[in-house]
């Protein structure tokens, strides 16, 4: 299904130019120095027009003809004894279908021969290679990616599908995780359940490093110690999904540890999931990512406000970016080959220099085929909180003794992975976010 | 502990030289432009005379003072946010004990406050930070990795601790995917019960990447593809292993998957056992790793002699190099923070340049304290075979039809972790490896 992202970034150039794409794929990577060799994973933009998860290709796309080159490493037998069968050049043919074929020696005669005006790069690293040409062409590496970018941001049917196997895979994760967690047991027996899954089912990659956190660890955004003895009472906060083709899953559930919400947990995860809830159901074409931001931190606020964490008018709270000091990242993010995917940022959307919203990675209106997530939360960290209550500008708004009491707390994240389409959304999520269906799931 | 390991390298420079190591540990790696994190794991000589596995820490050793100057990252509020709590300089203190704990921008004051005559360094890229200073001392980066190979080389008590504790866990994550395969599941799901043992117990690093290899694909030496589905019949080669604390567990066992050994599969299981077992029964101070490699290939060349699959004199077939076309890879290597540990070729003893041998990573005599692998493999790999029985030199050693029948085996590799000790050996490994052993326990 590749050539349909080639057509799509053929499209996008001017007809019958004199240019050359020149993309290098990934080679493997190796731990300081020793032979530690991380598991192959292509880079993103090179999967994505090609199809090739493997090591030491390039391509060429001549703009001009619409051609696709494709480039592979010519392998001996010594190779073969350590990596495997070494493919015939028919094998790769068969493959991935490229219009031509070629060993990746021949590089730069092909592009010598193609004597484009204009050779098109991902970045200066890549286009070190081919400008060592003696050439007459000129080398851009601004368009290309924000080419790619523009064709990698609406997904494809094939791609939507290869997101709905990461996350039918990922629901099942979950699902086996709240059945089997129990307190006593450590953060990283959570993760071994979880990781089992995946493999079992085939899924090898993981799409990010996953976050295992019970208690107070939920309120570090990135914990990935996973260490910790899980205590009863806990909430333990689960953010992880793998890779299906490529193509990220990438949730999060927070769920008691001994199956049974507390009242201030239950209070707290309801101020979350009405925010998570009501931001859905607001999707569709043309809904602005930022106003979906200020939407759920307003829920958020008004949740704690009814709680006695907050105080004020939720107005002067919003205005005084208080949601920030609870809600400290952003709403979500576009998702696909990369977890935290391309396009955020489309050229001339500048990044808003705002408490709470500056690191908001999706800010462009929302459009059918885009795929996102959707992840509001409510932490208790001390390192912002403990500042803010010793300001009279923001502690006026918060109920200094409430929020003390709760710095232990650790924190509440939800997310979904949601495809937006023509007439609104396709969550590709199912795992029981609410109370009753949560409870229940661990009663089982 | 690690404290044992700064003075074993002190030990080895001059006294009072005016002189000082500098080793910057290691920085988070990400995949090609993406924010993809791979798990931190620190560089490992940084780690040895450390023992701290955090990212962007450094140190100083001073050789006069024999001090230690410990470096580590300041953080903001943000970082606590993201990553977790900042520690405060005491708890850096407490939890590593330098015997000066300075920040990160502070290495170039420092350095020239010691004002050494000699900075040694791992190597130019390191290096380069050191030379930045307008400076009155010379720059050695050749004697800092030697002397560091010299003392990882021999382990002290508690790095053998390590090593028994992932060996440990690793006993039991063989045993139990040796119950649970059956013919029908797929590689991945092998790898995902192998996995969650790991895990479970608390390791999380893997030591390398696994492999996973039914059939014919075990005769791929370094095959990580882990996609297929294993057949009734065939014999499942696993070579993997996780790290307690940075040391490495590295084992690779053999067996069929339906339980049951075929009669040729015995025989040739039966070759591969007799080199490994009596190899590492002599294994004990002053022995030759080179003269354990070619006493494993004579045993299993005898071996496959009686089976009428090499034909002629021993001494011929070991002359002829006929070895190498079945046992491809050295005999073993060293094993500790790196799966090929440091010390494999000191200074001085070239690689030698003999088929079957120039892959041999560790050449020199044993000594106590040195943990190696042993590992001998017979494989049938059509890319050495084929071309073998097109030359007559070789193919008179070879009964042609039966190698021809054999081409689609695979092969088997039986992999233990041995403890050289004062007076023989330890072996660390404690998973069956009879072939009644093996039977009687897939049949639980």
């Amino acid at each position: 299904m590749h050539h349909l992202h080639r057509e799509k970034l053929f499209s996008l150039f001017d007809d019958n130019q004199s240019g050359a794409v020149y993309i290098q794929g990934a080679e493997t990577m190796y731990r300081y120095g020793t032979d530690y060799e991380f598991p192959f994973r292509q880079e993103s933009n090179f999967w994505y027009l090609t199809g090739a998860n493997e090591a030491e290709c390039s391509l060429i796309l001549d703009l001009k003809t619409e051609e696709y080159h494709l480039f592979v490493p010519e392998r001996d037998a010594q190779y073969a004894v350590w990596h495997g069968y070494v493919k015939t050049k028919e094998q790769y043919q068969e493959q991935y279908k490229p219009d031509h074929l070629h060993y990746s020696n021949e590089i730069l005669t092909v592009l010598k021969s193609l004597n484009p005006e204009v050779v098109y790069c991902l970045n200066d690293e890549q286009a070190e290679f081919v400008e060592d040409l003696n050439r007459s062409f000129t080398v851009d590496t601004d368009t290309l990616v924000d080419a790619l970018t523009y064709c990698r941001v609406i997904k494809t049917e094939w791609e939507l599908d290869q997101m709905r196997e990461a996350c039918r895979v990922n629901d099942e994760a979950y699902i086996e995780v709240m059945k089997a967690i129990k307190p006593g047991m450590h953060e990283y027996e959570i993760k071994a359940i979880f990781n089992e899954v995946q493999l079992r089912n085939g899924l090898l990659q993981d799409a990010y490093n996953g976050i295992f956190a019970s208690g107070v660890n939920a309120s570090i955004l990135h914990y990935v110690e996973n260490k910790d003895q899980i205590n009863d009472g806990d909430l333990f906060l689960m953010d992880a999904g793998f890779e299906c083709n490529g193509y990220a899953a990438d949730y999060t559930r927070t769920f008691p540890a001994n199956g049974k919400f507390t009242e201030i947990q239950a209070g707290i995860y309801q101020c979350v999931l009405n925010a998570h809830t009501e931001v859905i159901e607001s999707i569709r074409p043309g809904v602005k990512m930022e106003d979906l931001h200020l939407m759920a931190a307003r829920i958020m606020m008004g949740g704690l406000k009814k709680l006695g964490i907050v105080k004020g008018e939720i107005d002067d709270i919003m205005e005084n970016n208080i949601f920030a000091l609870f809600f400290p990242h952003g709403l979500g993010h576009f998702l696909g080959l990369d977890t935290h995917d391309v396009g955020g940022y489309p050229k001339g959307v500048e990044r808003i220099d705002r408490p709470g919203i500056k690191f908001l990675r999706a800010r462009r209106e929302l459009q059918a085929g885009m795929v996102i997530t959707i992840e509001p939360g409510i932490y208790f960290v001390p390192a912002v909180l403990e500042p803010a209550m010793e300001d009279p500008e923001k502690a006026k708004f918060l109920d200094v003794e409430k929020v003390k009491s709760l710095l232990g707390f650790g924190g509440i994240r939800i997310e979904d992975d949601i495809a937006v389409t023509e007439d609104g959304y396709e969550n590709l999520t199912s795992v029981p976010k609410e109370i009753s269906e949560i409870e229940a799931l661990m009663a089982e």
